[in-house]
């Protein structure tokens, strides 16, 4: 008689999206005349960038002819791509990365669930809270993450890292000792980042404590202030202790077209094993490589166009988030967020739950956000609105909060 | 200090495919005049039909405008491609599966793999022997498949099903009770195909004991008899037991492309569970679509001119199968499969091992192949050669084989 991952069956809920899914659609069958503005998930609205748009053109001609097409990509990915990330994305910021400690994925979301696989199920997990769900959850699914607490809304084997305003949303080092420490910055949700000299606090700490960092950088097109790290690689003996995961969804509008890559140094080694070994066993075995047109659209965010371009849409969606804090703080609202990343992160008003506001915005603005609470206990009290609308519908959205 | 997961130390080198690959690099320097014919890996080798590749374009096009751009997909896939396979892999077959019952994913590779996760740790598994190397591998990565027995080339805990010229290639009931069971049929790499009433027992059998069938179809396409079922769901009680994995990469020569799918039919429930829920929430929570674009060309598989033009290219291979078959069976071998798949599955002659008979080949016909034993213990003293070269290729070493 087999049996089932019993893990599974402690998942709290749903995902959270699926939930606001829901929510927003009965809500428009119900209000049909309604314009709703989704300022709520964080999906990317701009179309593809015309160089990317083009290398797909020319990646498609080559599948159509016997000389040119491409069958089984490499188990790595292209080294086109992977020696374009490895010059743009690390050497120009003086980091030596060697093209075989990158792995071209599917996207951050896989690679951030999946690399769980590669360590033991009696690992403890630390991890901030407010999180990215896929984190606790795919940990809840390995069997890491101890029994859930409906009261306090906590696992009770996970250390969970506290970011409010009285930390400026960036967490202090754990009291007890974690094995796993994942970190977001930019982060996802708060919008925060972390300055270089506080990043190396936990590559030493993690360094001394024996303890391995997944760092998930998928927002640092985002940064624009200088102090803030855009690869932990920046930080001196990262390469011992840190996995770092990246994306093209968020800095090159890939949401829909799926690509990244994790970097996974070969000084990073447990009792003589080196992780870049598991990974690539894991890779090869259960993946079977990105798309070879996805990976040319890829390489084309590289190009000199492909860079002005993207550019060009990061700076669209940073006036938004403009915008979208501006807007809040003259409404009176308590904000951070919004300079290093797309995400804008607001106290919700007269005492109410997050799920209260996200209703409250709904209803009487047609506006749609995420509720804190649904990224860890927290997160109530607190709300996300993300930069990824159009210019007019965030002003709009602004327009009506504002008149709340 | 973090913990790694042990079982990968477990793993056995996987040096088919570059062993392989180092001695025909050998041969090719030590013999530079001679032209090399590969029928080895089984990559498809023509380019994508002319419909996908006007739905690549078409599909590109939309990323590039505002009005029609996709961001996130949804998480069991597009709908419009779900519906396609629903009524033309299914439907056109009796077969009645409901699109929530269909996840796209970027391969069946994945999917074999992945699929595990949705299973206690404490399973037994059975493959047949030779099998397809990522079953027993992810299996081994979960822990499930005990230790490694040099001798016998075994797994203590996995439950092996011969397959020889005795049995016609089809595995026959296990004595000792698995609880999951891992069939392929076509069958890579045999070629064999399993008729109807024959798998009509398995899924009886599967029933009957509370075991789960893990059942990959990825080669249907290739199976020209009428009694071969091309999906399980042919079989009365299937949708109880079984979980079938589909890939474009055979029918449509995805390869490079990757787009594949699961069925979960929500009839299939374990204490109260539907394994439906437990994929689905795998699915959404560490995976995130196959891209848009992708999905658009698998649409275009089930259009008219796409049934058409892929129907061209399987009946361009089974051509080559059927070159190979004939050409052996001519040439005094032992020759199965060939005939509903584009594997031929050959006994080496005078007691050669399947390594040396590669030797063979290679040195005295600049042919490659893959050594049977590559594939598992009762694979030693086969060969399989794949119908996926060119038909002119094909020929040629045909011809060279018989002058042996």
């Amino acid at each position: 008689m087999f049996k089932i991952n019993q893990n599974y069956l402690k998942l709290q809920g749903s995902y959270l999206f699926s939930t606001i899914g829901k929510k927003v659609r009965t809500y428009k069958e119900e209000n049909p005349d309604k314009n709703v503005i989704s300022l709520g998930i964080g999906d990317v609205t701009l179309p593809l960038a015309p160089s990317i748009i083009s290398a797909l053109h020319r990646a498609t001609d080559e599948m159509a002819a016997k000389e040119t097409f491409k069958g089984y990509s490499p188990d790595l990915g292209y080294e086109f791509l992977r020696s374009a990330i490895a010059k743009h994305d690390y050497e120009a910021r003086g980091v030596q990365i060697a093209i075989d400690e990158i792995f071209i994925s599917d996207g951050a979301k896989s690679d951030s669930g999946n690399i769980g696989d590669i360590f033991a199920e009696d690992n403890k997990i630390a991890v901030c809270d407010p999180v990215y769900p896929v984190y606790v959850d795919t940990n809840v699914m390995a069997g890491r993450t101890g029994e859930f607490d409906s009261t306090t809304g906590k696992w009770s084997n996970v250390i969970y890292m506290p970011c409010s305003k009285d930390n400026n949303f960036v967490p202090m080092l754990p009291k007890e000792t974690p094995d796993i420490i994942y970190l977001c910055f930019p982060n996802n949700p708060t919008g925060s980042a972390i300055t270089k000299n506080e990043l190396q606090k936990w590559v030493d700490y993690a360094n001394e404590k024996g303890a391995v960092i997944i760092y998930d950088a998928a927002y640092e097109a985002y940064i624009s202030e200088d102090d803030c790290p855009h690869t932990i690689y920046e930080c001196d003996g990262a390469k011992k202790c840190a996995i770092e995961l990246r994306s093209f969804s968020k800095n090159a509008g890939f949401t829909g077209t799926r690509l990244g890559f994790t970097v996974v140094p070969k000084e990073l080694i447990s009792d003589g094993v080196p992780l870049n070994n598991l990974w690539a066993r894991r890779h090869g075995t259960k993946f079977n490589g990105a798309p070879y047109i996805i990976q040319a659209a890829g390489a084309a965010v590289y190009s000199p166009e492909g860079i002005a371009q993207t550019r060009e849409q990061i700076d669209y969606y940073m006036n938004n988030a403009r915008v979208i804090r501006d807007g809040l703080l003259e409404a009176g609202y308590q904000v951070s967020g919004g300079v290093n990343a797309p995400y804008i992160w607001l106290q919700t008003p007269n005492g109410m739950t997050s799920w209260e506001f996200f209703d409250h915005l709904l209803q009487n603005a047609s506006v749609v956000g995420t509720p804190g609470s649904g990224f860890g206990p927290s997160g109530e009290g607190y709300f996300r609105l993300t930069a990824f609308g159009t210019y007019e519908n965030t002003l709009e959205a602004l327009r009506r909060i504002k008149n709340l």
